[in-house]
C-alpha cells in the first residue's frame, strides 16, 4: 500500500478523516507510523497528497489532509481479456489497475471454463476490491472502469467497434509473426486470449472487427506476465518514446 | 504446463521416455491426453518436438519421442533482482525464465528483510523448480543462470562490472524522469529494487557502476509486474523492432 486511499465516508470535515479497519491495521503493522509522521493519501476518483497522523490507535487513524496532487493520467488503452482462472484473476485486474489501463472488459471466449464465471472472485466486490489494491500500489485514485462481457459475440459485433473507433486494435496472438503496427492512433484496444488461446472463429470475429494480430515471439507467457510485457512494449508505463530498435541479439 | 519438460533419466531409450508423478499427474487430468495423441516436449538442456503417448495409466507416461527443433533463443538479458519477500518469490522466478531471461541475480539490498534469505523459498531445489516450471509455460528447455549475491557491496564493485562489459546497465527507480538510452547495446543487465526501492547509497554505487537510471513514470509497480513491462518495453518479447514512437495521448 504506498497510497492510503480514503473514501468520501472516511471524511469527518473537508481536511480530516477517520479510518479503521484494513488501513489502519496496514499503516500501524506495516507502515509503522507514528503521531506526526505523513502519509501518502489520495481521495478515491480525486486529489492525492498528504495525510499527516493525528491519532493511530488500535481504534481508529486519523489524518489531517494536504490533498493537492491530480492523480497520473491514466493510459489511453483498454484491455479485453479472456475471464482468466479464478486463481489468477485477482493478480490480472489488481495489476491492470496499477499500470494505469482506462477501462478493462472481461469478455468470455471458448476456452474459459463456465465455472470461472461463477467464481466468488468475480464478483462486484472483489473485483472493484482488485482495482482499488491495483490503485493503492501504483499511487493513483481513479478507478478503471471494469465491464463483463459474458457473451463473446455481441461484445465483438457491437461493443468492440465502438471502442475501435478512431484507435488502434490490437490481438495477442502467440502464433502472429508480425510485431504491433509501427503508428499506433490512441485510443489502443489490447486483447488477450484465455489459456489455450482463442479458437480460430473467435480470431476471425476479432480480425474481422478491426483487431490486428500481433505476436508476442515463439514464448507463451501467463497472462498476468503477457499484459505487463504488452503494455511495456507499447511504452507505456515509461511514458518515454521509443525512437530507436535497439540492437540487440536475439531479435529479428 | 505448454510443455512437458524430460530429463535425462525419463529416457529409457534414446527416443522414447517414462515418466510419473507431477507430470504424469498433470497430462492425465490436465491434458486428458489419450494413447496415439502427441505432447510438445523437450529435453532438459536440449531439444523439443513432439511425443507420441504409448501407455498412459495411473503408474506412468510412456512417449515415443521426435525432438527435432531448437529452444527458443534467449535474451541476451541478466535480471539482478533485490530479493523479493518469499510470497512474491516464485512468480518473480518462473515469470523471469518464461520471458526468456539468460540470467538472473538475487541480490541483498538494505531494504531486503534478512528473513527473506532464510525462507524455504530459497532453497536451491525451490528456486530450480521455479524456473522449470517457467520453462514449461513459455516452451523452453534451456534453464537460465542464476546465481544468489548475499552481499550487495562485493556483488557491484565486482560481478557488475563484469556483466557490463560491451553492453548496458539499466537500473529501474520510479523516481528518475528519463527513459532508456536511445540506444542499447547488448548484453543488456537491468536491476529491480526491493519494495521501497534502493536507498540513496546503493544507487549511487550502482550507477557508480554504470548503471543508468530509467524511470518507469509517476506508477510504483510490483516487482513481478515492473520486470515484465521492463522486459516488454526493450521489445524483447516481440522480438520485433520499436521503430516509431507511437502517438499516444499520456506519453511525453
Amino acid at each position: 500500500m504506498n497510497l492510503v486511499l480514503l473514501f468520501p465516508e472516511d471524511l469527518v470535515a473537508p481536511d480530516r478523516a477517520r479510518l479503521a479497519g484494513r488501513r489502519l491495521a496496514h499503516v500501524r503493522e506495516v507502515h509503522r507510523a507514528a503521531v506526526g509522521d505523513d502519509l501518502a493519501v489520495g481521495l478515491l476518483g480525486g486529489k492525492m497528497g498528504r495525510g499527516r497522523v493525528r491519532r493511530l490507535d488500535g481504534e481508529a487513524l486519523e489524518l489531517d489532509l494536504a490533498l493537492d496532487q491530480d492523480p497520473p493520467p491514466k493510459l489511453p488503452l483498454t484491455l479485453v481479456i479472456a475471464v482468466p482462472r479464478p486463481k489468477v484473476l485477482n493478480r490480472v485486474v489488481a495489476a491492470s489497475a496499477s499500470l494505469g489501463v482506462a477501462r478493462i472488459v472481461l469478455v468470455n471466449a471458448w476456452k474459459v471454463e463456465k465455472a470461472y464465471w461463477s467464481s466468488p472472485r468475480m464478483a462486484p466486490e472483489n473485483l472493484r476490491q482488485q482495482l482499488l489494491l491495483g490503485l493503492e500500489q501504483a499511487k493513483d485514485t481513479v478507478l478503471p472502469e471494469l465491464r463483463l462481457a459474458r457473451l463473446f459475440r455481441p461484445f465483438v459485433e457491437d461493443a468492440l467497434p465502438v471502442l475501435l473507433q478512431g484507435g488502434t486494435g490490437l490481438l495477442a496472438h502467440p502464433g502472429a509473426e508480425q510485431g504491433p503496427p509501427r503508428v499506433l492512433a490512441a485510443p489502443l484496444t489490447l486483447a488477450i486470449g484465455p489459456e489455450g488461446g482463442w479458437i480460430e472463429a473467435e480470431r476471425a470475429s476479432l480480425q474481422g472487427a478491426g483487431m490486428h494480430p500481433v505476436g508476442l515471439g515463439p514464448r507463451i507467457l501467463r497472462t498476468e506476465t503477457a499484459l505487463a510485457a504488452l503494455v511495456g512494449q507499447l511504452a507505456l508505463p515509461f511514458q518515454v518514446p521509443c525512437t530507436t530498435p535497439p540492437p540487440l541479439e536475439g531479435r529479428s
